[in-house]
């Protein structure tokens, strides 16, 4: 047999030409979202006035296995699509391990992530319904700057709500944001009340995604001809984001490979989700029933791990919709991990009901480890890998670590979400050996469950 | 017929084998270099204290058509490569022009540009020969990051002087080299005596090229079991990247294309002469004699279009040989010009020779002209260039506008070396209308040339 290539790659017309919809298979569905006002069960009308149409639409559809991408989103993916699979020959032979070691490569593209695989479908969509403006909020920056390029290209105009710590300590993530021609406001703001409630109630906070979210909801809600639209977490997000493992299938079959198990990292679910519905559909329907699917999680927001699997608001400021998911509680201030992407204190509630059922594992890791795999990672593999990428990183290498001691084969499928070059104060920080771990207590997180609200 | 896909991917089979060595079929070769010491030409042997030997031999080399690709270096290749040949169908549409534009785009790699084609091979043979370290120097810091990856990757120690200025300017340019493991030191500096010297003479300058190239040299020959490695000029080197253009060559032909023009930007000439070895070839052999060739300079450091065509030195400390070649003298200091990668005060032999003897064009352009070429180009193509690769992007569209009066459908192909991840001040300082261009007087040439050495 030939020897497996580096990089596979799909043709264009190998693309896939559908997203997945993996709530279609499950076998029980997440709890339905709430009306944060009424705290009732809300239908697709409730969300109008946050998200446009058709994503509302997709938002509350769980019985269409296989969704149509819009010709021009397929266009677009086309720029920057299809992303390698690759084959992690250098890091193996550096494990000296015999499990086989692939990833998914999402970071060539400018947005420096797989982020703007579900920036271009929620662009489109909002383009297609007449909208001219929408709003949103960014961690770490990867969510505003694929958010930026759709934007440019489908010529609607951004708010970027961008978490006032990371906006101080990235200023070249700014830059990106501006070249493309959106407009960033640090949050929490004087623009929007429930910024200028916070900033009141916690003067000179660095902010969190949760807070971020709620302002740029408030804006949204706010202007005319304008959404709101979000990176992670929801079901429309991860349903974009299926083409990643899509594509990771098919090149797989191509070089007839097939995971034994499935890493990603998780923050809200987006990149995890995405790289696992179409593995996760063989699980489900007994093709494929050993396959294991792995979350890894910052040790210092571990919402898996330690989380509750309870209602919680999915914003600080209580105007967004809650789910049911595991959550840390919306008042959760994580440390400040570098990970910027990784900071959210709930989860999707996709992968949340998947994990409460048995059908994923989670792994937390300290970020020091974290580091210490993306060095080792981009030494042999010559990526230099996101901050939240290399938290898979370490799982891969963690489990082809126990593959050398047991001298089993597997098969390791992991994501590689994207870049770190906007990270490298973190990198700096952990190469001068200054970078330290934060592990929450069981005291700060009860503080954080405290605040979760009682339902029904 | 079907339509041209966005991106064109050679397979690995379909990959280069050997690279082309352009001056095996010029009419007429470059001067030979000279023994700085004694002004006179210089062999193979005189080039050994600096090079490794197999480089030496590359170097000096104009009979051998093909020369094979290492397996061990195709293997490195094949890690990053091949890059794909991308049809420009967005920013042909916004510039509303019958031309059809492609790039050839050497950024998916994590030194964000094509310098790892020469590192990889460098770096290989110096393993070969049983060296245990390197220098170099670096300006923008695009051929520091790639020669620390080979680095990495082969398992040799690296030493790099950056010029002072972008050491300054680019934390996180020594942050991803610290990353892969390799030590910086700013340059000029008190590390060798030609550093030494310089600070004497211009106390807190600003430092070189010339100048760093002076001081890796120097350190390089002191060292035991260690060599020096350019970037740029050579003629190994641009042999090494002859490998984009023998790609593209091959990628244009799977879909039916040929250039009318080929475009790259000229700094010392390594991504120009690479990318247009393989279509030189055929305007040389005849087959193809039409095909327009266009350099493209910062009218900062204009060496091609107002230089002069003599001997100088390749370096500004004068322990380096000289070459016949377009020239503004190795004292030339450039203003702040934030192309940090084209502020070379020369230009490749080979270039040079093919410019003097009619077979290539040269373009001198202003900054704010190339910036807004490469915000436009990112935010319709999703890809932020370097500020170096948007010169070339600013001739392919002043090549696209010209079309566009015309009514001509030219095909336009130009080389999009690399990402502006590490050049977020240039593009704020371009956002916020803060950039200047800076265009030397006749005068200010007059004093560089006034330091051109007398040659027989």
């Amino acid at each position: 047999m030939a020897k497996i290539p580096y990089r596979t790659y799909l043709t264009e017309e190998e693309m896939p030409k559908q997203w997945y919809n993996l709530r279609a298979d499950m076998k029980e569905q997440p709890d339905p979202y709430l009306n944060p006002a009424i705290l009732q069960p809300l239908g697709r009308d409730d969300l109008l006035p946050i998200f446009c149409e058709e994503l509302c639409a997709q938002e509350m559809n769980s019985t269409d296995r296989y969704i149509d991408i819009p010709e021009e989103v397929q266009s677009f993916y086309r720029i920057y699509r299809p992303s390698p699979l690759i084959r992690a020959y250098n890091l193996e032979k550096a494990l000296d391990t015999p499990a086989k070691i692939y990833y998914q490569f999402e970071g060539n593209n400018t947005s420096g992530s797989h982020k703007l695989n579900s920036a271009a479908a929620q662009v489109y969509y909002a383009k297609q319904q007449g909208l001219k403006c929408l709003t949103t909020e960014t961690g770490a920056g990867q969510w505003g700057t694929a958010l930026s390029m759709a934007c440019a290209h489908y010529g609607l105009d951004l708010t970027v709500y961008m978490v006032r710590v990371s906006y101080e300590q990235k200023p070249f993530r700014k830059a990106v944001i501006h070249t493309f021609g959106a407009d960033i406001i640090p949050s929490p703001s004087e623009t929007t009340e429930v910024g200028r409630a916070i900033l009141k109630q916690h003067p000179g906070t660095g902010g969190s995604l949760g807070c971020a979210i709620s302002e740029a909801v408030e804006r949204a809600i706010h202007t005319d001809g304008c959404r709101y639209v979000l990176g992670s977490v929801l079901n429309q997000v991860l349903l974009h984001q299926s083409v990643i493992g899509l594509e990771s299938r098919a090149a797989m079959e191509k070089i007839g490979e097939y995971p034994d198990i499935v890493i990603g990292c998780a923050g809200g679910g987006s990149n995890l989700g995405g790289l696992m519905a179409a593995f996760m559909k063989d699980k489900l329907d007994g093709t494929r029933p050993n396959t294991e699917f792995i979350a890894v999680e910052p040790a210092s927001c571990p919402s898996l791990t330690r989380g509750r699997y309870a209602y919680d608001f999915c914003d600080t400021g209580h105007v967004a919709p809650l789910a049911r998911m595991y959550t840390l509680g919306s008042d959760f201030m994580p440390s400040a991990n570098h990970a910027g992407g990784l900071r959210y204190h709930g989860m999707s509630p996709v992968l949340s009901k998947l994990y409460h059922d048995g059908y994923m594992k989670a792994v937390a890791v300290e970020q020091t480890r974290v580091f210490d795999a993306a060095v080792q990672f981009a030494r042999h593999e010559t990526i230099l890998p996101a901050p939240e990428s290399a938290h898979a990183i370490r799982a891969a290498i963690d489990e082809a670590l126990k593959c050398r001691e047991s001298g089993e084969a597997k098969t390791i499928l992991f994501g590689l979400t994207g870049t770190g070059y906007f990270d490298m104060n973190a990198y700096t920080s952990f190469l001068e050996g200054s970078m330290t771990d934060y592990i929450p207590t069981d005291e700060d997180l009860e503080k954080g469950f405290a605040t979760l609200p009682t339902i029904g």
